[in-house]
């Protein structure tokens, strides 16, 4: 099953269109802070959300109108997380209302989602300003438009689209999303908008996304933050004609295998453009003796401020790996792990049996300069392995984060 | 019962001397990297460690040595923290002998620390040389010399000291420590060193020790990550001559109360001192519904690197806060939360009910700007409450951190 990427991001679906405008949320008039997504016709729909118990309104009203399975549109606004706010619910259902009667649907089958400072109340009067402007701008090539709008310290738009058949009809699915800080396992202020024009039950589809999560964007770091406003969303609107997907089998697994090519290309773009980061890191965990002790080591590396600054430097820093290890909270024999930094320059093996092994600084120095690193952690112990994706810690994330609000 | 805070670090109890050389472990030649602390008598000793799987060699040793409940010197050097080197423990045990023929006591009551760079070997030669110089170099008032000799990224030596009374005696307690990086709830790259001339035994020093750590050092983080070669030891010599303590009571509470004045004020600048930090941050959570709820929101909020870069700018950035709240783990009701920032110049609320407040920016700035901030956050669902200590996130941090090694 071959799994092609193409252009489009969020539109090259099937029957997607989408726009992106500036409407007044923020100062700043180049930058769009507004975004609609929208399908012909009614989608299936899936959702998975923060896990902060700090929630944003939006994902409250979200939850609750997708709670049918059902969705045909997307609103999103950056600027403003519509976060511990008193009115907050209230602002959110007024998004859906001004979709729903603009694009004439159901305000229930309208997502929610904001992103940007938590605890400032929102302002509906330039939104709804913004959403007829929207809606005449809607286009079959509004992707990086949309992506653009959803941006907030993000240095570039996300955004990835694959074709692929399920049967002999061929398929398509495409996404947008928007990362940079706070983000950690567990999703975190990240949004992720993903289309397909698969036909597939809302059961299946929140089964494939659930189960894609786990080793996607629950195994992202940026700072260690969880955010009270994220989610992942999918629509699927069965217009590429496909015989349904009710069940597990081949066809499935087609989908599986589309969408995690979606998510894990969206989490290296998300990881590797973290606030202030200059580097992607990706830690490679094998030979652990269960799927947990892998994965809890590889969040562990990943999320560790000293080896994020030691990456930063390019210093081969191995003990630090070892360190994040050890303090994991998996069960490993320390004596039996091996360490290599690897990139487009080569790999250099920098520890084995938990001891430090002579190498060439100057050889490590190259491979970290790079600006993709894998960190290859092998257990020894099992079979299991996992991959967590990170970003080093610069002097740009303390400028970005030190004054966000003004 | 009085604490009263007197001069003389580790060497203000009775019978302690202690010193601190440059035997060249260190490069630099300024920078003093071995120390040694002796007592008079055989002590009564009593310990933690890392919970790191990663241990250092020395703790290993340490433990071992001090099982019987007696002690009766220190040895530690900076510089290196022989941490997984393949011949680690041998160094560790040479470093002990060669303390125990200096001294001619037994190599079995010499507690042995390092700290430093994980993973490259330990060469013993300069440590052989050093320690005949630090015995000739003992003194009462050596303390200076070895809590400089201890510090690695830290900026100023770290020491305290107490004056009491148990029964009709004066008691003294003081204490060196070695802070920075690497420190996380649970022990980190943290030294700690108390001496005492209370006599108590070994069982209720540890009882004691144990007791206070868990409101204290491990209340304590720099950086989330927890080091490998972490420890707290006390040692008692009994010169005080006071009724030993051997069970609960006043005279133990007394002790305690000492302990813990001791132990929160190196809390307090080891957090002020982090690397990199130009803030202590100090987070008080009140009414908490169990004492864990309380420990779980400090611990986090203190954690949280966007609160600390918020901190580091100054900004009242209190959603920062709700989040970490929200992402700690514990179950709280949102919806009861209060925030004030609290510092010299005086205490501003800026959330109440989980929302926000209107307050001054300007007045906000004016106290977020001094020196020392407590993040006041109170639950209103309880009684609890708890204290953990921090600092923010800085461009130092990250240089300090971004080539350690070289």
């Amino acid at each position: 099953m071959d799994i092609k990427l193409i252009n489009g991001g969020v539109c090259a679906a099937k029957g997607f269109k989408a726009a992106g405008v500036h409407c007044g949320i923020r100062k700043n008039k180049t930058k769009k802070d507004l975004a609609l997504i929208v399908s012909d016709t009614i989608c299936n729909a899936a959702a998975v959300y923060t896990t902060n118990l700090v929630k944003g309104a939006p994902l409250t009203v979200t939850k609750n109108h997708i709670s049918d399975g059902k969705a045909r549109a997307v609103i999103c606004n950056s600027g403003n997380a519509n976060t511990c706010n008193a009115n907050g619910i209230e602002i959110a259902e007024q998004m859906s209302d001004l979709v729903a009667k603009e694009l004439n649907i159901n305000a229930n089958d309208v997502v929610v989602a904001s992103t940007g400072v938590i605890g400032q109340p929102l302002d509906i009067a330039p939104i709804a300003e913004g959403i007829p402007t929207l809606a005449k701008t809607l286009r079959a090539n509004g992707s990086q438009d949309a992506a653009e709008a959803i941006m907030t310290t993000d240095t570039v738009d996300k955004q990835i689209a694959v074709e692929f058949t399920i049967g002999d009809k061929v398929c398509h699915m495409g996404g947008i999303a928007k990362g940079s800080g706070m983000i950690h396992p567990n999703m975190a202020t990240m949004l992720v908008f993903i289309t397909t024009d698969v036909a597939i039950s809302s059961d299946m589809l929140q089964k494939a996304l659930s189960g894609d999560i786990t080793n996607t964007f629950n195994m992202l770091s940026i700072d260690g933050d969880t955010s009270t406003n994220d989610m992942v969303t999918v629509l699927a609107n069965g217009m590429a004609d496909n015989k349904e997907i009710t069940d597990d089998g081949e066809e499935f697994n087609t989908f599986m295998k589309a969408l995690n090519t979606v998510t894990v290309n969206l989490c290296r773009v998300i990881a590797g453009d973290g606030e202030g980061a200059t580097k992607l890191l990706e830690c490679k965990v094998s030979g652990a003796d269960t799927p947990d002790t892998a994965k809890t080591v590889a969040k562990s590396v990943v999320c560790s401020s000293l080896l994020k600054a030691a990456m930063f430097g390019a210093d081969a820093n191995w003990g630090r790996v070892l360190c994040a290890i050890g303090y994991s909270g998996a069960q490993v024999d320390t004596t039996k792990i091996d360490v290599s930094f690897v990139s487009d320059k080569g790999k250099i093996l920098v520890c084995q049996n938990g001891a430090g092994v002579d190498f060439s600084e100057e050889k490590a120095k190259e491979i970290l300069l790079e600006r993709e690193i894998v960190i290859d952690i092998k257990l020894n112990d099992g079979e299991f392995s996992s991959t967590a994706w990170g970003c080093d810690l610069t002097y740009d994330y303390v400028k970005i984060n030190g004054d966000y609000r003004t």
